[in-house]
């Protein structure tokens, strides 16, 4: 098969557009120059929209998961109540970064094929009064599972609580209106749904939050927000950033401007929709039952009782060219993941499908040919 | 003038060769997949000769200073004992990261244009056993002074204090041995002489500093060297790595490799060494004074008192399209500094050293044209 059209359906890195790559080959520049302070400020500008939010974005060079802990170090001082909901991978990386901080941790744990309920929230907010910090995942990637966070941000009620938000795979491919529904932190990484590689996260920060930062004490230099939001009223970073990402950001963002948010949004939508309607007419279970709190980005569907989960992996992999996630933890051998983020298209989703459906085949899973990829097109079609 | 012609001569980012980049601008692929960790086994492998070390190199996807806070956030527990070697900014650094930590921090600051004195360090340990850990810089960047970090290391006799030496814009252009001269933590960055874009960090830790790492204290997640280790063993990181830097890894040691360590070691001598020699020959004062302990990956010359270095930086860099650097803090406005590190070669730097000559004339500067290059000329010419 031709190594470069294998189809990588995974929930990231996603696929990066050839365009954004040949940006981010760009010779380099110097991040202190005149020339980088223009470049830089209008992309940290432009990324405002996207999290639908008036304050600053600032950009961490590194992973998600560096913009995740540093909404805990800025936030979250030694013995702090916190309280961090749990229904997947992404959930227990919230507690384990707390934990590593010296956070008294409550975690409320819900199932991972269920959203988090809000008056659960309110709950624990009732019982512990004294919580400084709720921890949530929007779309947790090993669920598949999209979260009320307007719900959750509600559900404070009068409570003090910052609410922080992984948002990671989610925004630019989910509705994500931090101001309006009163996010106090937002987390975001690159290669999701903004279509660029694994190196840059994203985090913005309420005035509310802010205030926590300020008077915060737990170590941190690298991951000091105060330091950011100093130099991104600038143009600049506080230290050397991955200059080959920012012209790739710059990419990105004509991208998306070019077909508007609210599109974006639609076309996630129509991937969702055509993905679980055609696994349904195949005859499969979906992982995650309404489509509610399905995720836009990503969709998980049961394999075991009908397929071997890693054998029908390897074929798609090795004899289609075509990549997906297995589960995670308890979920390894039970679900199928399959990636629809970023740039990916409903197009693209017809041909994964149908390809799916004929993989399925090679596994021994006696399934009807087209009834999954007929489903998918009328979906499309309407 | 052409965009692309740029010339960056500042001490990083550095030039990043066009295969580099091409490398870098392959399609994504999953950082959990098995094509993913051959890649990665092979590059972490073939980074240990350009560190002189045995020990296992880890790669996190970062600025330099994430891995400098890395090497503070696992050796230092609140209180402890550190000294810090502060000839300039990258010293000033090790320091700040230290107090963020909660270190008892004691300097030994020296003269921005002299290499920290091993007699010093000695006398410091004998005032203070109980220092635990010594924070170090080979090449501080901002002063062009290259440390005697085998003299140093040797200067703690038989104290335990562990040696973390800060080798960003030195590895892979200077000597260095770690494990020969008993350097515990070595840290550097991939936009120096690793030819890279700036965004990955890279640290490697002797057996003694595991010991203490595997006891400390401080907070730490995303920068935890421990998860790190347990993967690197299995081809594996522990967050999403910069996939794209990773391909361009792979194309940087193969060049790397081709030319040969000690050639290229050799390269950068020579470039100092034409460098200086050019600029005395114009009737400069060079900032470091005995070639000894200048750096061969970037020269500074005095400009005070000879030429207006601001304005002629921006001559340099609007007529001439030769991007270089103005000094730091109390030497701004005194001291210019001109990169010649990594994708750089002698030919480079005739180009440079004649229009720097050509470009003096343009701010008033009244120097002889010719005596510099002619001078670089002879030293390539032995």
């Amino acid at each position: 098969m031709f190594e470069e059209k294998k189809d990588l359906r995974i929930p990231g890195p996603s696929p990066v557009p050839p365009r954004v790559l040949r940006a981010t080959s760009k010779p380099m520049m110097g991040h202190r120059s005149s020339e980088f302070k223009v470049l830089y400020a209008d992309v940290v500008g432009r990324l405002k929209p996207l999290f639908g939010t008036e304050e600053d974005v600032m950009v961490i060079t590194g992973s998600g998961t560096a913009a995740m802990e540093a909404a805990v170090a800025n936030t979250v001082s030694p013995k702090d109540k916190v309280l961090v909901c749990v229904g997947g991978k992404f959930g227990e990386r919230w507690a384990l970064i707390a934990e590593s901080y010296g956070a008294e941790v409550i975690t409320y744990e819900y199932d991972w094929s269920t959203p988090a309920d809000p008056a659960m929230i309110a709950k624990h907010l009732q019982e512990n009064p004294d919580i400084k910090v709720i921890f949530a995942t929007q779309n947790e990637t090993s669920s598949t599972v999209l979260n009320d966070i307007e719900g959750i941000s509600k559900a404070r009620g009068g409570s003090d609580a910052l609410l922080v938000v992984d948002a990671v795979s989610s925004l630019g491919g989910a509705e994500f209106n931090m101001d309006q529904w009163g996010v106090d932190i937002t987390v975001t990484g690159s290669q999701k749904c903004l279509m660029l590689p694994p190196g840059f996260a994203f985090i913005a920060c309420s005035k509310r939050a802010w205030k926590v930062i300020e008077g915060n004490t737990s170590p941190r230099y690298y991951l000091d927000l105060r330091a950011y939001l100093k130099e991104v009223k600038k143009g600049q970073t506080p230290f050397t950033p991955n200059v080959q990402l920012v012209y790739g950001l710059a990419e990105v963002l004509d991208m998306l401007q070019a077909e508007g948010l609210p599109n974006i949004l639609r076309r996630h939508k129509v991937m969702r929709r055509m993905t679980r309607t055609a696994f349904s007419a195949m005859g499969l279970e979906l992982f995650v039952k309404d489509e509610k709190y399905a995720s836009p980005t990503v969709t998980a569907v049961v394999g075991a009782g009908k397929f071997d989960v890693e054998g029908y992996r390897k074929v798609l992999n090795k004899e289609f060219g075509i990549v997906v996630a297995g589960g995670q933890d308890h979920l390894k051998g039970q679900i199928l993941r399959v990636g629809h983020m970023g740039y990916s298209t409903p197009i693209d989703m017809l041909g994964v499908i149908a390809t799916m459906e004929v993989a399925l085949k090679k596994v021994g899973c006696d399934l009807p040919l087209g009834a999954g990829i007929k489903a998918a097109q009328e979906v499309l079609a309407e």
